[in-house]
């Protein structure tokens, strides 16, 4: 149902929702910015992703509520990645004018699910109309203590690499709008060892993985037969090519990590909630390459999800 | 010139040009969030204002440059209306395929120009790519000392109220591509008094006034005789018509200021860089009144620019 109605009625629609996360506000949605207390002595955790229709959703396949609730979900994802505790959330919404203040709702109503699900606080934000499609900008505020944050650029030579589940056939699957964040494990990893290196896999693990082992100086050796290929990938196809799916689909949004041996051993006696899949090993040498059955060693291209300019 | 790249090429520039601004990063532009040390016993203030090409600009009258400069500089109008002091800037980019690399460097020089002037540090954001308009998201975080950030809801009946520049004709003249965040006049006037309530004035002075008086639980009067009008709106136009657009033109980005009598006085010694036009006073029954050479009193419409479903 559309109902009439301008932005300010659907800004004072969401203020009134909003009543009870004002914890951690002192000046919360209607002002000209929020402001926010921080836990004394934390450091402030910024994520941004903005998604768009027809490049990371399309209505066909998403209804609105999943469509809002992905927006957040990769931001969490980002906070997971660096071993941080999500706070916030700010919403940027660009609404198409045809489509009515009621589906601006729907986007909220599941923004606001998985918020409440992490106890994050909905605390700000910009709503616009256009005549264009719907682009969601989110931004979430989390905390975490000094120099505890888990960066992309500390894997090691001899660092074991794991991944948090399988991968591939999420776009297709719809997956990529249902994913949990790992924001349970990442903060059972943090709490139970000392993590080198994590990141979300978002444009695939070939490219992602480069991206770490760029960033760490180092390179890695990934062995096939370890990866852990999602069910969302159909079992009809060949092996090589579904492999090929989860090495490079991407929107997986499940964590790449990487730890000592040592610090292995350590978690050996931990419960995780979700169990991690050792998937290779950091080398000194540059390079991502694959370990087939054979022994044999191949160059794993990082192609993977990349906006292009043409 | 159109340079053939990947996002991941923009990302890198990017990052290499904010290599100076780490002082308040413990992890900056590069991982999957920053990291950002906030000042002991701040609390954050968090603005957050999307802009779309067609609503909130145009490439016929403005450069990419400008088009930065502008996101950046709506937010740090509403972080000057919070009377804090801005810290960081995350920036979200939906750029057009085919507009090339070469554009994006333009519109980041913009922002990274006023980021300059106000020492304000690029710490992040998300560059995508897509075939429809121009879209930034821009979020700025602040800074601000508990219970000091200045509302919107404090007007009190008796208070006098400024603003600090002429209104109209912003959008015409181009002007709301090269205003002046009040960031320096927030920080002399919050030093000098108490201020009992400020907004910046984006959609023009009837509506945000209004938007005041709703939150403070007030009307007011104004003097159609004192509302400053800028040189920007026409000369030629008869008088009552150059009102009207002072008064509904909106993208001023001025502050609306409401202080006591007793403050306006402890003011009266200070030297403000910006000097404060008196245009009126807040009154305990509720609506927007103007007062006309007459005497009388008309109901000011709070028209203004709202975004609206059809």
């Amino acid at each position: 149902m559309t109902s009439p109605g301008g932005e300010l009625e659907f800004v004072d629609w969401i203020s009134r929702q909003a009543a009870d996360t004002n914890q951690i506000l002192e000046v919360g949605i209607g002002d000209d910015a929020a402001v926010q207390r921080v836990t004394q002595g934390q450091h402030v955790v910024v994520a941004k992703d903005v998604l768009m229709e027809g490049a990371h959703f399309e209505f066909e396949t998403a209804t609105p509520e999943l469509v809002g609730r992905k927006a957040l979900a990769v931001n969490l994802s980002d906070i997971a990645a660096m071993g941080a505790r999500p706070v916030s959330v700010y919403i940027g919404l660009v609404l198409a004018k045809s489509r009515g203040i009621e589906f601006a709702r729907r986007v909220d109503a599941g923004i606001r699910e998985l918020a409440n699900q992490y106890n994050v606080c909905i605390a700000g934000g910009d709503t616009n109309t256009w005549d264009g499609p719907l682009v969601i900008s989110v931004t979430v505020l989390g905390e975490v203590a000094p120099n505890s944050a888990i960066q992309r650029n500390g894997a090691q030579p001899g660092d074991v690499l794991f991944v948090s589940g399988p991968l591939g056939g999420s776009l297709a699957s719809g997956r990529h709008l249902t994913f949990e964040p790992r924001l349970e494990l990442a903060q059972q990893l943090t709490s139970a060892c000392k993590v080198n290196a994590m990141m979300d896999i978002s444009d695939g693990l070939a490219l992602d993985c480069t991206r770490m082992l760029k960033a760490s100086g180092a390179g890695a050796i990934l062995e096939s037969s370890s990866i852990p290929i999602h069910a969302d990938v159909s079992f009809s196809l060949p092996t090589e090519q579904r492999l090929q799916h989860a090495l490079h689909d991407g929107e997986d949004f499940e964590l790449l990590i990487a730890l000592s041996e040592e610090q292995v051993e350590l978690l050996a006696d931990s419960k995780l909630n979700t169990p991690l899949q050792r998937i290779g090993r950091v080398t000194a040498d540059p390079g991502l390459f694959l370990q087939e059955g054979s022994g044999q060693l191949k160059l794993l291209e990082p192609r993977g999800y990349e906006h292009q300019f043409k």
